[in-house]
């Protein structure tokens, strides 16, 4: 057991930035010792030992644009936030230098590249999780409890979505130097599917008696960031009239091999109210997040058969009884309801433990790859795709080696 | 302009009597003559005769086991209530006969039923008219108003389902001779569509200057009756044990010749309130039937994007501004929400004024076709598949005849 990590940081965007602001700084006056700052941008490298600085925290032994630099110091883990082309790269040379690895959640650029991440994880044996953080939400937890606890019976379709309106931060990607302008001017696809699907996958037993079969997805035209602009931007602004491959909203279903079938949305470029529509559909109760409402067939069939509306709300007297025990006695406190908070809680006492994560590379391979067998299904017009098995028949019978942030 | 019409109805369960009992009784105090009545069991009609006699209707002119006998008659119009595999044969024959059809809402089991409504109607010219009573709802329809007035830009996608618990009904389907029992039993589609997608279909100007051009579908394992009969059936009860080949969920993605995409859901076995789920997601607005919100950007945006829950409900707002000229004055009398009563006044004035119905042969043959489309899917692993154009390319440039019931 380590008291004390020695850890770094590659990518200080605004997401690293955010997690160093929020979090990780507290956490330095406990278990983290920051030793290393790594951006391609040197003033984003300035910004965060200015964060470091204010929070009174010792200055890293390293500060570089060069993330091999960073590679080469003795290390107990490193979290990458770079943007979602760097991941896979950077979290594979990570694992062969042996060090304990954070990735950002992202998408796969090819399928070839998730087996990358299973393989070198194979090879070195270096722990890798992806930060999932949405695992960790509040409701998230307290459904997957009740499912274990058999409330729901057999679970037979779960359904999602990303659905955050982020017209704004895509279209003045330039300024910020945001990844997701080039990837949404230049692609059609499932871009982001982790923030729903990792839980949907946890109700599921995806990678633990269960796996991903197949999917098809399908996009719809892209109109949304297009009018946005039109509407939004002065006439002299590069994107004034942009026009973007990536279809406003990507619907993908997915076949499991236990039957059950899973249907998320990828929804960032319409107007909306945040949500991650997380739905949970059994033979004996149902979660609608849209409408934050719990369904029990015995409890309320009778009253609200033709009427649910009254039970609108109602998940909230449930969290007394099934509350995750992540969440009794914590007020959800940091950014995004608390998760980061969890997340990150999870990776680095996995790391002190010398555990296996929570979402460890068989689950980052398997989410990742979502991305790319979405982006040839649409290119194929919506042709199925063969989810490949990461574990290569492990599933069958693989089980979560013990921790206590395990979903 | 006929002022008395005469008509028949065949087919007298649970719906065609629901129908009789709600609403053509009083009609028949108005503008209707009830002069035939038709079902294959005996018993059925002499309940029907009964509810008339209750109204003190005189009695129809025949009453008979055998819809070809009814076709024989003077008559004005037809309503075709029957088993789902029944309504294309009797609806071809009824056209033959020169007979202004209704058929209630069903799908197809082949696209060459489809295209057989089709040519009957090209070559006899007898109007039909699906009982879609969905499109009449008054959400539905105030969406509609609000999506013509510009007030969501353009639409871009739209989901909906049909969101309702038959496990009651499908179980006891052989005491009830229902035909939804054998259709769970032995098939596995999309059996149910319109009452979701023909109001989405209007949304988008389906066969008026758009079209379906594809779709997948996908069903999930079918667990949601089968525990039911264990839980709920006596042990003697002979479907204590049946097996279902009808998937609890099945998910189908439609793609429109305009680039827009259809996301529904047939949801008919599992525990859940009522809902049809009805979503419109414009550039510029968006409608949410799972918490009956509106959403437009300009209005919106600033203090809900993060946070939608103040919003619930939100729509019973914009009734005063937008509601349909047909629900202004109408307090929504009637079976189903009053849905059934519009749909069946928009099916009588229709008959009255010789004009062609607001949901003619080339919608009913569309939207029928989701159904045989779904199951060819589903049985080829969710391969996508090219949607008929039923117009022969006249959607390009189809208007709806003027009605004042046009949706």
């Amino acid at each position: 057991m380590k008291e004390q990590l020695r850890i770094a940081i590659i990518g200080l965007g605004n997401r690293g930035r955010t997690m160093l602001k929020h979090e990780m700084v507290h956490m330095a006056k406990e278990d983290l010792t920051i030793v290393g700052l790594c951006d391609v941008y040197e003033e984003r490298n300035q910004m965060s030992l200015e964060i470091m600085k204010k929070f009174d925290l010792p200055d890293p032994e390293l500060i570089t644009t060069d993330y091999k630099e960073i590679l080469k110091m003795d290390l107990d883990a490193i979290l990458i936030f770079t943007s979602w082309e760097n991941h896979v790269n950077i979290a594979c040379e990570a694992m062969e230098a042996g060090i304990y690895c954070a990735v950002e959640v992202a998408g796969a650029y090819s399928i070839e590249d998730c087996w990358r991440l299973v393989r070198t994880y194979e090879r070195t044996k270096t722990p890798l999780m992806m930060l999932e953080n949405c695992c960790y939400g509040k409701r998230e937890l307290m459904v997957l409890e009740m499912v274990r606890k058999g409330l729901f019976g057999d679970v037979v379709y779960c359904s999602g979505g990303y659905c955050h309106d982020l017209r704004k931060e895509i279209v003045h990607g330039e300024e910020n130097r945001h990844y997701r302008l080039r990837n949404y001017l230049s692609r059609n696809c499932e871009n982001y599917p982790t923030h729903e699907l990792l839980p949907i996958g946890r109700v599921l037993n995806i990678n633990f008696g269960n796996r991903f079969l197949s999917l098809t997805s399908t996009a719809s035209c892209a109109k949304g960031l297009a009018r946005y602009c039109t509407d939004n931007l002065p006439e002299e602004h590069k994107m004034k009239h942009a026009e973007f491959k990536q279809g406003d909203i990507v619907t993908t279903v997915l076949k499991c091999a236990n039957g059950e079938t899973v249907a998320i949305t990828l929804d960032t470029s319409l107007p909306r109210a945040y949500s991650r529509g997380f739905t949970v559909r059994g033979t004996k109760g149902a979660y609608f997040e849209d409408n934050d409402s719990i369904f029990l067939d015995d409890v309320h069939h009778k009253d609200y058969e033709f009427n649910g509306r009254p039970l609108w709300g109602n998940a909230a007297e449930y969290e007394k009884e099934y509350e995750h025990p992540l969440w009794k006695n914590y007020d959800g406190y940091g950014t995004h309801d608390g998760t980061d908070h969890l997340v990150l809680r999870a990776f680095f006492e996995s790391v002190k433990a010398g555990l296996e994560p929570p979402i460890d590379v068989y689950d980052t391979a398997t989410y990742m790859a979502v991305t790319a067998l979405s982006e040839q299904s649409i290119s194929e017009g919506s042709t199925p795709q063969a989810f490949p098995d990461f574990t290569s028949g492990r599933w069958l019978q693989r089980k979560m080696p013990p921790n206590k942030y395990n979903l």
